[in-house]
């Protein structure tokens, strides 16, 4: 697939930090964004921006908070044609915090909304947009509310939002290929003056193929983390999304230097991937802090009773 | 997706013995026939039917020859409506050996074919027919060979076999969901009277959402095996699959105990699954053999010599 307009929007630190409180330490950090920069993705998420005040410095690691001198620390010296990019959770920032853009080695922000607090985001994504960030909503666990109120955001997102992209964001690993096809499509039929993009969870080792899904129906901001680290099963793999785009722009094989020597090790100390309750709660649309809670107990390979406990079968 | 017509094929020990010489004990595959049997596949193959003359009963297991006897060993006394399936390739059984169908517990036989043996191969599928069993016919390695000869094989299977049903053959997991829709669309325009069927494998996890494909164009039968065993990237996951199809004649919840108990240990001592050198075998199209060699040297995590060696990437 070669289209100019395809952005690779890599979100392993940010994704991957949900793991581990996001206690990567910069050389880790640096070592992921000079890679990348040389793959040639075009947008490194590097974590969230939350205030000090709602998390400990002390539990959570730099990339839970993204400071302007933390990002400075991993990227400045390398070459880079990546743009930067940080997360947002709604009532979770300190706007009094954020410098405009100029000043600022960030270039995106990215809003993570549910349908019913949209209000919300598309106010805090114009916050950043009026500061001069790039700015995305990501629409959170669309795969519970896909009917009316979803087609209401939309709507007002085209009509309020100055955000440039607009994500079908799928929380539970839930969606089949038909689903990306209808969401892309009635996102691109509502939002005609905004890219649209795709994060995928790998629950039911869908994430690749459905953005895939989400390419040939339009989507060009396509999210991917290296050997698919993230919550719970994951995402897109990004050597994956890298190996199927043809764009010569791209080069696999940086990532592929980072997963022999450092995603491999990792996988060893933290879990994510294909582990079997994080599938039967993705095929189940449930959120996977069940799942996480279960691999943390001596029942976490009791898959039988996890399911039966999400689908009250066990008495039948 | 809930369609009468569709049948879920298990092939657990066949494609995952590629993996162990089939050296499986009888009361692992007894274990795995009474669960599937439980879960209600309608489909199950236990092996290879190949002539002791070639392989050596002591370098091989028994599900390499599938032999009447060792079939009964591991199905007698369990109740189950699944069939049983053997696979051969074309020049490894002695047809003297095989005993007419009312006279043995396989009931379907399945040919593995090249394009370019496939007067053989219908010659084969032809001769067990005539023996009375269902047949198939699975053409190999078609991402190698997707132009006129493979039209021409499909046209000269509808012609001059008695097969069923004829398969998909995904066999360097390489295909993308398009090629799916296509190849799928083309053997149901030529093959119009005979089922469509699918057998994919997982380098680029994609077999499950190939899988999706396939059904979604109108193949019927549906190869998959516990926790995605196979040989390499392995296959379709069996669990996901059961998670997908809406058909409450299946239960995934035997599948699952199988893993929690046999296929999670299993997977400590034999490698299948997502495995780096094995998507990049994947993704360039070519078969597993080079990637399953080196997962066997020092050198198996050193990725980007491996893809340089297969795209001749190195020196630039």
């Amino acid at each position: 697939m070669y289209r100019p307009e395809i952005r690779v929007f890599d979100c392993t630190i940010r994704d991957g930090g949900l793991m581990n409180n996001h206690l990567f330490d910069h050389s880790f950090v640096r070592d992921v964004y000079k890679g990348l920069s040389e793959a040639g993705v075009d947008y490194i998420e590097l974590g969230y921006k939350n205030s000090k005040e709602l998390f400990s410095p002390s539990e959570y690691g730099a990339w839970k908070f993204c400071e302007d001198e933390e990002i400075r620390k991993v990227t400045e010296g390398i070459k880079s044609s990546a743009k930067i990019s940080v997360m947002v959770d709604i009532g979770r920032v300190n706007m009094a915090d954020i410098k405009p853009a100029s000043e600022s080695p960030v270039h995106m922000v990215r809003v993570a909304s549910y349908v019913k607090d949209i209000d919300k985001g598309i106010a805090m994504a114009n916050e950043f947009h009026d500061k001069g960030y790039e700015t995305t909503i990501n629409i959170m666990a669309i795969s519970k509310d896909r009917g009316p109120d979803l087609q209401d955001a939309l709507r007002q997102i085209e009509k309020e939002s100055m955000a440039d992209v607009v994500y079908i964001v799928d929380s539970f690993g839930y969606f089949y290929q038909e689903d990306i096809e209808y969401l892309t499509k009635l996102y691109k039929g509502i939002l005609k003056t905004r890219e649209i993009g795709f994060h995928g969870h790998n629950n039911q080792q869908l994430a690749f193929g459905n953005t895939i899904e989400a390419i040939i129906h339009g989507a060009n901001f396509l999210d991917a983390t290296i050997y698919g680290i993230g919550r719970a099963a994951g995402n897109c793999p990004m050597e994956l999304l890298l190996g199927f785009l043809k764009n010569p722009k791209f080069d696999i094989r940086p990532v592929l230097d980072l997963i022999s020597r450092d995603f491999v090790p990792l996988r060893e100390k933290i879990e994510w991937g294909y582990v079997i309750p994080y599938a039967i709660a993705g095929m189940l649309n449930e959120h996977p802090r069940s799942a996480l809670a279960l691999r943390k107990t001596e029942k976490k390979e009791n898959y039988r009773d996890f399911y039966e406990s999400l689908t009250n079968t066990g008495l039948d």
